[in-house]
């Protein structure tokens, strides 16, 4: 199989058609009818093999996640998203792991409408993927991580710290029992990117940021952009019924600082909590964390009032 | 020196701004404004160390070529660059070979007003840039691969077949003279993407493509999407001085099937002959090479007529 028939094969008979797509996969680039009146969003991340995820990784989530965590960012600027594009590198070609990861990737591509339109593929020592995903908001709706106001409350979709159960769980540094691991399996390998949250927070949230790097790391940089500190209490962190039964052994720096959760963090001015409260019956899993305040920096505090120092700050690749 | 540091440090001061910037790197994602009216055209490529560059090549000269390769890619489809994205993942955090691969990037961002709008870092066993680009063009007015019609007239801009020199050079298998050597290994390392080239021929040629994987290859992508044949003449093809030299040691091949050449290969109705004579006097270097036919498959002339077969057909990442 030579790289255009595996592109043919694999790549260009996707599921998702777009109006919008006026040249897709097939030529040198892609033609595309951004919708007037709007911003075009676009973000990209690289996913390599043995530094994000494990060698052996179903190659079904693997196709999911690489697009998700792209997703995920639109998500976080209150994006609609629309396409993207694929560079796909790999040691050899395993046409059954092709399928899979396929399989993965047009399944939650086809469930949000989002259309591959090119990309490119070569070989590499290991498995590399990036993917560049692009969404539209309409001019000035974005939402960025520099709007927080002193004052304003902090929130956080789904719960926190789960994908970090299962990180742990397959480096074999905790045990879990059988549906334990399904539940939080399917947070790591499948994370679900908060994309109708987006929409929704647009004309509610003052800032956003998606929960990638771990809670500290990622709410920092809103507070670093935003040019203010905050404080969030460790008793208001959204954990699963999974994650407090293992909470003695683990601590809480799963939830606070391993990252790949994937989660919504955003701020709400005092204003917008009863436009907050009107969504909670279709989005219920929300929770207030804390405030933001004048200053700079983070301060956790414990059931006691007593300040939390976490141990990890957040992912970082070259520290 | 942590991520985030390294993105300030070498990523987030770049010298091109541009007005449709609305938010560049810092956030989830970037914010642009496409022009209304224009289609948005969208190109992506992988480069891999040891794949499509040698580990000790001059990060200077890799830098270029990553922006390079995809801005090639936007020419070939008549478009004005714009943006563009940087995936990189490295090994180690090397600060003198960063420096370098942002000159060379940034020397040709600057050089055609090209902005840095986002990306993201990793490290990986072996560096690895993914580069998307993004353009604009007139509704209706791109070159695409599709347009090629018997009677049109071939032809490819530059000369065919220097980098495939320098390249044979560093792999020991060719002995050049100094002189010779800087010529080509400037091909090789620093191809200038024929963006005026592209944008000129936007109302005179029916089709493009840029011969990245080799004319063989390339042309033949032309006539598959455009549903043709072509007869190309050997004796026409553009050679340096330099290759006419060594023609006898290293035979046609080089200039038909090594690619990396990043010269564009298009076709031209009759009618527009007399516009393209006209672009002549600013764009001398562009040669006629052969002639679209009705039917299908390439066939290339030597000079007594008879038919000749290149031993390589093009660049496959998979064969």
């Amino acid at each position: 199989m030579n790289e255009f028939e595996l592109i043919r094969t694999y790549f260009a008979r996707e599921p998702v058609t777009r109006p919008d797509v006026a040249l897709g996969i097939g030529d040198d680039a892609a033609l595309l009818r951004p919708p007037p009146g709007q911003q075009l969003v676009v973000t990209t991340d690289i996913l390599v093999s043995g530094v994000h995820f494990l060698p052996d990784v179903d190659p079904a989530a693997l196709g999911h996640k690489a697009l998700a965590v792209n997703l995920s960012d639109l998500a976080a600027m209150g994006a609609e998203p629309a396409w993207f594009l694929l560079n796909l590198a790999l040691p050899e070609v395993d046409q059954a792991w092709l399928t899979r990861f396929c399989q993965g990737m047009f399944e939650l591509a086809h469930r949000h409408g989002v259309a591959l339109v090119g990309g490119d593929t070569s070989r590499a020592p290991q498995v590399t993927i990036a993917i560049e995903a692009h969404g539209f908001v309409p001019d000035g709706k974005a939402l960025t991580r520099a709007g927080a106001r002193p004052g304003d409350h902090i929130y956080v979709t789904g719960s926190l710290g789960d994908a970090g159960l299962a990180l742990k769980y397959r480096l074999d540094k905790l045990k879990l029992t059988p549906v334990e691991l399904n539940a939080v399996a399917e947070c790591l390998d499948r994370p679900q990117p908060r994309l109708e949250e987006g929409l929704v927070l647009r004309d509610i949230a003052s800032s956003a940021i998606d929960v990638s790097d771990g809670l500290v790391a990622d709410l920092g940089h809103i507070l670093e952009r935003s040019g203010v500190g905050a404080r969030v209490e460790l008793k208001r962190l959204p954990l699963s019924v999974i994650y407090r039964a293992h909470l003695k052994d683990v601590g809480w720096d799963l939830a606070l600082a391993n990252g790949d959760d994937y989660e919504l963090c955003f701020t709400v001015p005092p204003a917008n909590l009863p436009a907050l409260e009107k969504i909670k019956s279709r989005f219920p899993d929300m929770a207030e964390i804390g405030m933001i305040e004048s200053g700079s920096g983070l301060r956790i505090f414990d059931a006691d009032g007593k300040l939390y120092a976490p141990k990890a700050a957040g992912h970082d690749h070259f520290r």
